[in-house]
């Protein structure tokens, strides 16, 4: 018998169906340009035991910027509270890959989820590991279960031919001293992490301890402390929508991680993880239709943390 | 016998006190600097029935920007969405008297809770009623049960006097048409909202139902729908604490809406409000010992909304 | 016999009729939009005495920002290098009436030729004068000789009625301290001397002591000093046409003032003043063939300052 | 016998004694901040033959920006009037290696004069020579007749391994489409024609043709057109000192452009170009006792532009 919140996806997925195609799929690179813009995909891992999904929900994608709660986590566990002596925990109210901010506030990032923070983070990663790939392979792939969970080396390959902006905001950054590595190495570390290739369904395994207060479910295990999930969470929702925060606050109302490839990963404490998946974006560049999706499934499970 | 909130009340404002008189008192309006900086207040309103205070919980001060959530309240009830034709809802990431994005923005305040954004949405309510200021008092009367709740007009007339850039605000967002009344008409009635005067106790019942879904525990009736509830609580939280509110969130992690007058309203969804007061700001312009009480008061309950 | 500058001035006047009525006339307020179109006026005085003029060179119109000259005049005269501690004396770079530039350097305005500024000239004025309007009314009828020189009224009712963006400017200069004195006087006096009413000749009285190191030929003395000619000029160069200033000294090479009037006074330095009048203005706010006719103009008499 | 302006810069050299090392040598690269802070020359070319010079006019120094006056005439003598389709030629208000105006006007640098808009002349000069360091080096050292010029090599060495915001910026450009060929390919020559060491002397030779319409005395030729020299002249004085041109326009009031090694090349039209050195800077980037000795010359002189 299905479950309640399989029941929901099905009518979600059902409902959504008419504007599938809808957005604009990502096309500042190649190899995120050519993925069919009608996909769609929904996952669920509720901390009682619940996993569900629908669509393509076992199809890895390009998670992009959702990898920064990744990063994030690990700087965190290894830095603790020295990592905002390099980094704000504001939003930026400007673009995810805007300079002009950096420049009035002397090249540290205003949080770690847009992109001139994340830098900083991967930089701090550095400090910690002598090999930062690996590290992130090896705790995506711990906590969701999926060994082969890798880089899509083509994606990684396209990012830094094309990431002329991102390779701008990383001298930015090196110009004020708050890069500590070689720019190449830190943007190199970057764009693999971008290129990350996951499904919706195990984007929700790893989201899905944050919803605990930071233990998994599936590991048995704390991955992250009490206070860490909190703030993990808390820097969702003020700072993990790009420019569009305060709007996905007010429609849907839980915090949440996007990225440009389509992919948003959302928290809901308490109850569950949930991750969609459609790659047409909208003008924020968040993906349209899962942003709508997660709008009915607030509204259709009454479930809010407001 | 003392309850819960009522112990843990009484053990933060014992921690507190050597913290006291911390903080910088407001003083860009000589009615505003005179305040003993060591005054501190706290209330709860919880939405099963617990009532309790601690300090100077009934003495009323100056709620400064709290106001905006009155009268974003009663703007959301009187036009719904049609007020963000007007109205962004996006953290502002700069100063919460700033010209630069308005600028940039051609008149559009980035959200209700920055002067510019309070500006129109008090220019919104000149459309609906023909003496807000009246309309104001009237609502916090009601929510309250307190029937003389009134303006300072000592605080107001200070206001007037040396309002230049709230009178720069106003004037800016009428050369972009943004504002429908009398530039002067609109800036009495704001200056009047900034100065009304509430104490802890009273802004905890006007928040108390923005815990429990819109439903006002004494007045046993719906104030605000169930969505207006969300929508006003997920702006507190991504809005609500000018150019702090990541940080805000990340140490205390609930909405909230501060005023420079020393107070902070703030709501746990499902529990209860909470209401602090005391007159140092740190420099983010938010209640330096106010948002220590608050970030104990999450600590000590282990109730977030993360 | 017709002088040489009158033969270039005919053949300009005859070479450009096709292009009378270009540009888009200046609509912010009423009174500026009943300009007709095809207005074209330019008269020239020579430091040797050469006084001629085509179109409607007696024709008034309303100087608007041509008259930051005189008010800087009056200003270097009174105060002299001590004006520049409440001013600065570098192109903006932003729009003439932006507020972004003030509030990152904090309600010093860019130079004296941008609306702010200004407002600080005209502030710096009534510590000297006790009526600056008249004393301005007084400096342009002398210089003139024409002593019915006069404000517009209708426009100057118009300015204030209108003029919500410098509202806000002389406030938020208020509200940093930089005006020492009431800001509905600065404005009174700041909207009368843009809606001085003078013609093409007597603007170019008014300037020729700017091409003759201060001293005005029909009036037979110092005007203002060497130093303060060269200051004078230096900065129309550098400032005198809004954001335009490189392009400007790029197209037509020599320091000049415009007026969103349509009017733009000009001097070359030992030679003479010029000053043209068309009312249709380009996209940064300067008389589209009013710029065309100083281009033509420097380029038949191959005379420039570079 | 000395002539009169080998009078003036030995009175000059004499009278700023006292202030010979004052300001800051430029440090950001160990091969600039080697530098003595105390030397000084000057040097001066006059169209009709009087070339003289004082101090070390003959010691080469790292001439940096003001070798933008040789790409940028080497691009318009190659592109003319195409070469403002990607550039613009206002003054930029902000500092020389400032990202914020490039962000808002999407690429397109304000001027040839601030770091972006020399990439992009670079660039524009891959598109005319193949090997553009050996087209400078040619261009100067016909221009000079001192055929060993060349690019001090340790300097481009160290402009490179330390030039993270010219990088920034290179690839800033590029994100916007505005560079067209490879960003490493451009930043080698930006770096080398930095590099390029000359004496004062030297930079007297190369522009005084600028001071004659463009005809060089030394080689009795033509080298810009009177509408190029013109050109390059205005664009000298609206953009050639960073943001400090409103400032150096009002107390020198002549075309110049200066380098962070502590030169000034100036011009006066009709006379004479005039170099001075001193590796000091003022809070502007600009030589401070060069400005100083140009402000003297000028007013020794009594020759201005104004």
């Amino acid at each position: 018998m299905a479950s309640q919140y399989q029941i929901f996806l099905d009518e979600i997925a059902a409902e959504l169906r008419p504007h599938f195609a809808k957005g604009k799929v990502a096309d500042y690179i190649p190899a995120l340009a050519a993925v069919p813009a009608d996909r769609f995909a929904m996952a669920i891992s509720s901390v009682d035991g619940d996993d569900c999904g629908v669509g393509d929900a076992d199809t890895r994608f390009s998670v992009q910027s959702i990898s920064k709660v990744f990063t994030l986590t690990l700087a965190l566990k290894a830095m603790g509270g020295k990592l905002w002596e390099r980094l704000g925990r504001e939003p930026s109210g400007d673009p995810f890959n805007s300079l002009v901010q950096l420049e009035h506030e002397h090249g540290i990032p205003r949080n770690p989820y847009i992109n001139a923070g994340a830098l900083v983070v991967v930089d701090c990663l550095l400090d910690t590991y002598s090999d930062p790939k690996s590290a992130i392979l090896e705790y995506v792939r711990d906590i969701t279960g999926s060994d082969d969970i890798d880089f899509d080396s083509e994606v990684a390959r396209s990012e830094a031919e094309w990431g002329y902006r991102n390779r701008a905001l990383a001298n930015f950054v090196k110009s004020f001293g708050n890069l500590h590595h070689d720019v190449d190495t830190v943007l190199d570390t970057y764009f693999h992490h971008c290129a990350l290739a996951m499904s919706c369904r195990e984007l929700a395994f790893a989201f899905e301890h944050l919803a605990d207060g930071g233990v998994s479910r599936r590991l048995g295990r704390e991955v992250t402390t009490a206070q860490q999930t909190k703030r993990i969470n808390s820097l969702m929702l003020t700072c993990g929508l790009y420019d569009s925060v305060g709007n996905f606050a007010y429609r849907v109302g839980i915090p949440a991680k996007s990225g440009v490839g389509g992919g948003i990963a959302a928290v809901i404490p308490g109850k569950l993880s949930v991750c969609v998946y459609s790659p047409g974006l909208d003008d924020g560049g968040n993906s349209l239709v899962g942003t709508l999706a997660l709008e009915r499934f607030t509204a259709k499970t009454a479930i809010s943390i407001f």
